[in-house]
Parts: structure tokens; C-alpha cells; sequence
């Protein structure tokens, strides 16, 4: 395996087509290995980029206290079969002070547009300079970020970039909680009630999948489930199409229906996703891990409680 | 020469490395020919992309009334050499209603931008949109439109668009006057009035590279030509760098002093580049054409005086 800082030197290292590219900030967890577990499983070349996007933060010292371990990146990299790591400094991404914004205004006016001023404006940006730039065949996003992930397919669509975007269902705990580096934040109790939102997503998925259509009737029934919860504090429950991340009032396209919560100090968000088509509804509601995850509690530093609290 | 509608198609085709890319929205003229001529000069396959985009047109009516003539253009670019035009349906370009806006606002406030809400962002978004599909190693931009080219060159380096940005010199008829398509809307008297603009650019080059580095000066020198000038209604003239676009007491960096004005029905606009390094300073003038300009009176939708006036 390779760790290379340049774009030209990784794309002049490419071997086998097709290229996968597994975007990271660093810090991985499982859900990120199963990133690269599938790009391993159907790329010839397989690349994880690493880099902690100063775009994309609002506040300075969020980016500062972000956890890094580029070393255990590696190592699970390694391990995952990866080819290459990227992992740029902020010069070489960035030479001149970025001057240029890709945004996807009308995708994210909602859910997590309104509490993350920015946010998907950097995020938008960086995505398009990585596929620009490094011409992956292929890349690879978790479902979880479901609003993240479908303006990134629309901005691969609208600007022509070369690649597939694949995207993977999210990684849960086998109590179903959603993975999050947020999630060793919370306290034994919090855990426990913060498995109130997938729960309700659960509820949701199964009521869709016997035929029920009405958004706003899934919308309260997952959020009923969040509110009845002890010390959870709902912030949205809404059902979306992956296209437009526009509202509707029945599935009756490719839609998710995503939740953000408050439990104790962290800021959670999860979703399940509806593919319909003309044989019914089939949800994507993530996939569970057989024991618990050990990666995001392995290291020091994610442990000091002061870092980023309000991101997955 | 082959025409293609497909970005894949395009890709598929390219021969000799370099490719080179002359975007255009056609109805050539001299100045777009010798775009072209410098491609093929320098590359081993070229494309000549035609798409009037419709996202970088404030009104529709501008859109429906922009002239074209893919056959003449068609003609011009076999004469040139050109190995491929691109001619892109609506639909083959935007398969859903576009969503992403590139957009590279510091660079676009002055000049151009108040008096043409939108366009920058347009023409960014579908320059990136070219450059990521059609993957070129260099694309050739005129200096005539010289904000426009500024930040093409800008959102190239911010976005790691695989693609070489290839300023040429400015074309210009022989007694001076910067070819522009709406040249053709003025009487012969305001197309005399018209060359205050390029004299007083050039009256402003002699003085830089004679030693003047007031920004201020230099200004004020093209103004005091335009405003001199019977029929002449300037609108501006700045001085600012390439890199951002951005205002300067002294010439101390590469930089252009821009100027707009309305003669007559029409708004032009001109300039010269300065080249500025330890040596000194070199004007880039332009080059005029041994002839006076023939293609763009050349087809009758040019002379009906009804399109677009307002456009380069």
C-alpha cells in the first residue's frame, strides 16, 4: 500500500481499472471499513483519501479539535486491502485561498441545511475537487449522510464528473444504533435512549413496506417513537426523494426519511431509504454489526469529550 | 472531422494526445478561429465544443434570439483543423434540471458582474461541467473577456480540473476595434466613436511600459479617451489582478485594465494584459487582423439586430 500526497502521483500510481474512491476525514470506524470492504470487493484499485476539510466546518475550533489518527487509518486500511491512501496537506489541496463554492442550493434548504450554515457548501466543494481531480471510476458513500449523499449524486450528475457514485447502506450497532464517532459521547443511559430514533425509523420501514404511502403518517410515527423516548429531544423527522431532497406527500419515488435528534450533548441524525418501483416498497434500513464496535472508543483522544460533539 | 452530442462519445473518439478544447457557443468569428488555430497548433486532437448555454442568460428571450449557424460553424472548424465538434443537445447537457452552481463570487463583484446578475455563475457552472466531462489537457480561453477568463483560470486550480487553462491574445480589426459579434449593430460613425476604447487601452499600455505604476493614472488615462469621445458612454475601467480579480494601487502583479462602455445600441468591452515580473512590465495588446474581420456579417440572423446586443 501507498500513501501518496498529490493527485498527479495518484493517479500516476493507478493499477487496474475500474478505481474506487473511499473519501474519509480520517478517524475510521466500522462504518468506513465497510466502505472500503465493498470498493475492495468490486474495484481494481482501491483509494481512500483522508482529509479534514476546512471548508466545511463553521467554527475554527471544531476543525481544530477534530480527531485524527492518520496512523490507525492506515493500519485499518491496510488491512481493508486498500492500494493507496491520499492524504494531502492543506497546501496541496488547497495552493491559493479557495476562491471557488459548488453548491446544490435547493437540496440543502432542509434537515440539515438550516442547523450547519456552510456545511454543504464545503462539503460540495471539496467532493467535486476529489472527483475532479483524482477521476475515480467509482465512489463510495454511506447512507447514513443521506442528505450529503444525494446532493453528491446530484453534482456528479450535473457537472459531468466521471464517476459513479455507489452508495452503502449504514452500519449499525447490533442494537441498531446508528454508527456515529458521536456516539461514545453519551452515557450508558443516553445510549439506551437514543435507540428511540432507530427504533421509530424501524417502525417506519416496516409500516412502508405493508403498503402505507403517507409520508406525513411515517413522519409521525417515528417521531412519536423519538418523543415518548426519556431525555430525547426531536428535531426533525421528514421524508424526502433522494433526487431533490424535496418534500412529498406519498412515496412514490426513491425516497429516505431521515431524523436528527438531541440526546443529552450530542446531536444525532439517522434514516432509512425507500426504493420503489412498480413491485412495492423495499427499505434499506442498514445493516448491523454481529458484536459492537470497538474502533471509535479505541482511541485517546475521541475519548476527551471536547472535540466536535455535533458531527456524525 | 467528426460531431459528437455525447460527453462519453467525445472521450471515446480522442486521438493524439494533447487534447485541446475551444468551448464555444458558436456563430464563429475570427477571434473564435483563432482560438482554434492555437489548439491545433499545440495539440494532437481538437474539439470545438457549441453550446449556447442557456444558465448564463439572464432572459430568455436573449437565449431564443442568440444567433447561430452550426453549419458555417461546422465549416470553419473543418477549415481550422479541428478534429471533433461537440454539439450537445439541451438534454444530452442537462438530463435533469440543474441543481449545482459553481459559482466564484470575490472574483466576479466588480466589473462585468453588477451589470449581469447570474451570468458568471452560469458560465462557471457549465465551463466546470465541460472541463470534468470532457476531460481535456487544455482548453483555450480569449483574453478578450478577460474576467471570465480570470476566474476559468481560478476555479481550474480550486476544483483540480484535470485541464490547462490557455490564455490567447484578444483578435482586433486592423484599425484596432476588438472583434466582438455586436460590432455589426453600429452605424460606420459609432463604429469610429468605438475605437476610443482600444486607443485609449493602448495609450494606457504605452504609459505601463514606459514605467507608469499607478493603477489610478492608468484608469484614468483610458477614461479621459472614452469620455472624449463623441457617442461614447463609459461604464467603467479598472485595473485588477488576474489571480483575484481584485482591485490595486500598483501594477505589482499580472493584471488587466478592463473597460466597458456603450456606443451607440451596443455595450462593448476591452482590455490589455500586463504582464508584470522582475523586467518589467509587457502589454498584451491583442492582435489585429491583416483584413478586416468577414464572419460575423456573414449570415443574415447577425444582421437582424434583434438578438442579443448586449453580449460578446
Amino acid at each position: 500500500m501507498r500513501i501518496t500526497s498529490t493527485m498527479a502521483e495518484t493517479r500516476h500510481l493507478y493499477g487496474d481499472a475500474p478505481v474506487g474512491l473511499v473519501p474519509t476525514m480520517g478517524f475510521l470506524h466500522e462504518g468506513h471499513v465497510a466502505l472500503l470492504e465493498a470498493a475492495r470487493a468490486e474495484c481494481g484499485t482501491v483509494v481512500m483519501s483522508v482529509f479534514v476539510n476546512p471548508l466545511q466546518f463553521n467554527e475554527v475550533s471544531d476543525l481544530e479539535h477534530y480527531p485524527r489518527n492518520l496512523e490507525r487509518d492506515v493500519e485499518l486500511a491496510r488491512d481493508a486491502g486498500v492500494d493507496m491512501v491520499f492524504a494531502p496537506s492543506g497546501e496541496e489541496m488547497y495552493p491559493l485561498p479557495v476562491a471557488t463554492v459548488v453548491s446544490v442550493p435547493s437540496l440543502a434548504v432542509r434537515m440539515e441545511g438550516p442547523s450547519r450554515p456552510g456545511h454543504f457548501d464545503g462539503m460540495a466543494t471539496v467532493v467535486t475537487k476529489l472527483l475532479a481531480g483524482l477521476q475515480p471510476d467509482r465512489a463510495y458513500f454511506g447512507r447514513k449522510d443521506a442528505q450529503q449523499l444525494a446532493i453528491v449524486r446530484r453534482l456528479a450528475v450535473d457537472l459531468s464528473l466521471p464517476t459513479a457514485i455507489v452508495p452503502r447502506p449504514t452500519m449499525r450497532e447490533p442494537d441498531g444504533l446508528a454508527l456515529s464517532s458521536r456516539n461514545v459521547f453519551m452515557t450508558a443511559e443516553q445510549r439506551v435512549s437514543a435507540l428511540a430514533l432507530s427504533h421509530g425509523l424501524m417502525e417506519a420501514a416496516d409500516a412502508a413496506e405493508a403498503g402505507e404511502r403517507d409520508a406525513r403518517l411515517l413522519e409521525r410515527l417515528v417521531w412519536d417513537v423519538m418523543a415518548a423516548a426519556e431525555g430525547v429531544d426531536p428535531e426533525y423527522a421528514e421524508v424526502a426523494t433522494v433526487r431533490d431532497v424535496a418534500a412529498v406527500d406519498e412515496l412514490s419515488a426513491d425516497s429516505f426519511l431521515a431524523v436528527a435528534a438531541r440526546v443529552g450533548p450530542v446531536r444525532l441524525i439517522d434514516n432509512v431509504h425507500f426504493e420503489v418501483d412498480a413491485g412495492g416498497i423495499v427499505a434499506d434500513r442498514g445493516i448491523p454489526l454481529e458484536r459492537p464496535s470497538v474502533l471509535y472508543s479505541q482511541d485517546p483522544q475521541s475519548a476527551e469529550g471536547e472535540h466536535d460533539a455535533a458531527r456524525s
